[in-house]
């Protein structure tokens, strides 16, 4: 049976994944696009015509509007459309209402990132606990499948984890998640994604060290890691969602999270952090106005949909995998390079939309060919990764795998600043 | 007769005018302050009392509140209150208004500052001519009492050009104005005035170069002079309002302003504007909200108010004039150092606020004199510096002169950045 997806959200991640529905639309039923904003559905849809990536050039993508936030408003709209997939690529504020609807109507419920509470940064540690897992026995009470983190990181890079474990390794003992983003977009200063989350990532660094959390300073522990590709970058020990569920379900002694930051950034970055442009708590202004500097700040950098047609060069993102194998020990790097041209020439996006947007539909497809239909809430780690990694070779984000040579030294060298 | 006096305003240096005020107010009559916050007034009213600054107790200044945007309202109060100078330290934005009104009731008028229009930056040059000099005419035909920017710079600054002329030099060809603060606040950024009307200083620089005027890049020029006291100091050339009657009141060659910041201040600054976070325009939020930047970003900076308690260091204020006496080629730098530390003890205020704030005061006490009562619209270096020269050094704000032995280079060295 061909099921009727909903895509919520219209932003660059959802560009890209209203393009991947297109073009294997032969796989599903009716496909929908709902957000706030008709026009941003009618600019994605536009995208698509204009690159003629329907597959099925009479399965056309639908719009519709919707309050992410109104749960009863949601629910109506799933039952109205038939839906049984719901992809959310909507705000991260939206995911518990998303969510809750999904679990109201039985249909499957896939997203990209974690739940955010306007009002709160960088909780208390394992996030998922704040939110989604409150929901993990109804939904599997009610034989709801939910696959939560199914984009690049979190998504493909705890698949490689499982990956990794199924074929390669009998213990691990450190994951470390690189991602790096060596393209160039030509403008001062942008987020890849949208600014308001972006930096909330950035308060303080929660790592998984010797099967603990330890809280550490942002951007206070920096190595320069050899990419492939890309090769030498700059990436800092940072906090990232797929820490919070990996921590939990991984047998492995520390977990940790790198992102590539060059210098330029970091300058602009403790700039605006430390006159306080990045708080979420609200100022007044001598008008007496309230504002969310956070939110003006969004307001004044680049839409980082607009990034895309100017963007070169690659990303890369990946895990570094140390464990034993056979009792002896062993060191992989198991990756995706991408490259932000060959994006916008496919999908009129860049490289970072495109590596969360394309696995969100691969776990699409996947629930509906069977595969994946768990009828529980699971994070991505927990599932066969074969398939996906599969599906992800042939729909544009191929896996590569580097075996290291072992050195004494577990851990990529450090180095505080 | 002693006049009645309307301080408007209840910023930083009306908070200095207002303990000059009360430590010479044996020279005037009834002492208002006045500003849309009663608060502040009141704060500034404590202060005074702290300091046991009236000179004669029995005659305190009281507090009003007034919307100094408001020509009707202001009129009135300068009615009701018997007022024949009103010192104008409001925010930029109101000097056209209070000027009316001093037009209006023949209320001699004194300000620090150019005029600004909220929608418009760096207007074309001369500025005065834009705004206050359309009054002059009406000023002389009702004999009213103008002067035009009476801070330190412009004003002190203007004086000093006046008082070379009159005692030092025959012909002078470049005057260059500098001005460095080589004070610490100890915060990681923060303005030393109003941030809306500091940064709007700040778009381009117009500057007097051969009696003409010409523009040119911020920041883009700068050189290392070594000052009295704080010594060698990085300064940028910089537009700024004495420029822009000097122009056209003195006679010389090439009129510049300099003024020094550091490379933490330069870096700061150049991330805020390369953001769009210095702008007067405004954005717009994803809720829809319609916010200016510039005052957001003024939320978030300290209140240059809140700066003074730990303020060290001193600020040094001149013109280096090079001319021709008696057929001789000379160079004169005539400035004033003032001390940070030395200022909060007296007035509970840092350097920058007590060097605006004290001449304001020093031109009101000439007014109520007669020695600088023109009845007409004048700029400081249209009247006897000598007077205003006398009073600063004796209420905290002595002249210094230094010869400097002649060089062949007129100009002080640029470098291009």
């Amino acid at each position: 049976m061909k099921r009727n997806v909903l895509l919520v959200g219209a932003g660059g991640v959802a560009h890209v994944a209203a393009h991947k529905l297109a073009q294997n639309n032969d796989l599903f039923g009716n496909i929908y696009i709902a957000s706030r904003s008709l026009d941003a559905c009618s600019d994605i849809l536009d995208s698509i015509e204009r690159k003629n990536n329907y597959k099925d050039p009479a399965n056309k993508i639908a719009a519709k509007r919707i309050d992410a936030l109104n749960v009863h408003e949601t629910i109506k709209l799933i039952k109205d459309l038939g839906i049984s997939i719901v992809i959310n690529l909507a705000s991260a504020f939206c995911n518990m209402s998303i969510l809750e609807a999904c679990i109201e109507t039985g249909a499957a419920y896939i997203d990209t990132a974690i739940h955010e509470d306007p009002d709160k940064v960088c909780e208390n540690p394992p996030w998922y606990e704040n939110y989604e897992w409150k929901r993990k026995d109804r939904c599997k009470e009610k034989s709801v499948t939910a696959i939560l983190g199914a984009g690049f990181d979190p998504g493909v890079v705890n698949a490689y984890v499982a990956y990794a474990k199924k074929h390669f390794f009998d213990t691990i003992d450190t994951i470390d998640i690189m991602d790096v983003n060596a393209g160039s977009h030509g403008k001062y200063f942008a987020t890849n994604f949208d600014p308001e989350i972006n930096f909330r990532e950035f308060k303080k660094v929660w790592t998984w060290i010797d099967r603990q959390w330890v809280e550490k300073a942002v951007h206070a522990e920096k190595q320069v890691y050899d990419f492939p590709v890309v090769g030498k970058q700059p990436v800092y020990l940072t906090g990232h969602d797929e820490l919070h569920s990996l921590s939990k379900n991984i047998d492995a002694n520390s977990i940790r999270f790198w992102m590539g930051f060059g210098d330029h950034y970091i300058n602009v970055f403790n700039v605006l952090k430390n006159i306080g442009l990045l708080s979420e708590k609200p100022v007044k202004t001598s008008e007496g106005l309230e504002v969310i500097p956070l939110k003006v700040l969004k307001a004044c950098l680049p839409d980082p949909k607009t990034l895309a047609p100017n963007y070169t060069g690659n990303t890369c993102i990946g895990d570094l995998i140390v464990g034993t194998k056979d009792g002896r020990k062993k060191e992989l790097f198991i990756y995706n390079v991408c490259d932000h041209k060959s994006c916008y020439e496919e999908v009129e996006s860049q490289a970072i939309s495109y590596t969360a947007g394309v696995p969100a539909v691969a776990a699409a497809i996947l629930v509906a060919r069977g595969d994946w239909d768990t009828k529980t809430m699971v994070n991505v780690e927990e599932l066969d990764p074969d398939p996906f990694i599969d599906l992800l070779n042939n729909i544009g984000l191929p896996t590569e795998t580097i075996k290291k040579s072992y050195s004494k030294k577990r851990a990529p060298r450090t180095k505080n600043k």
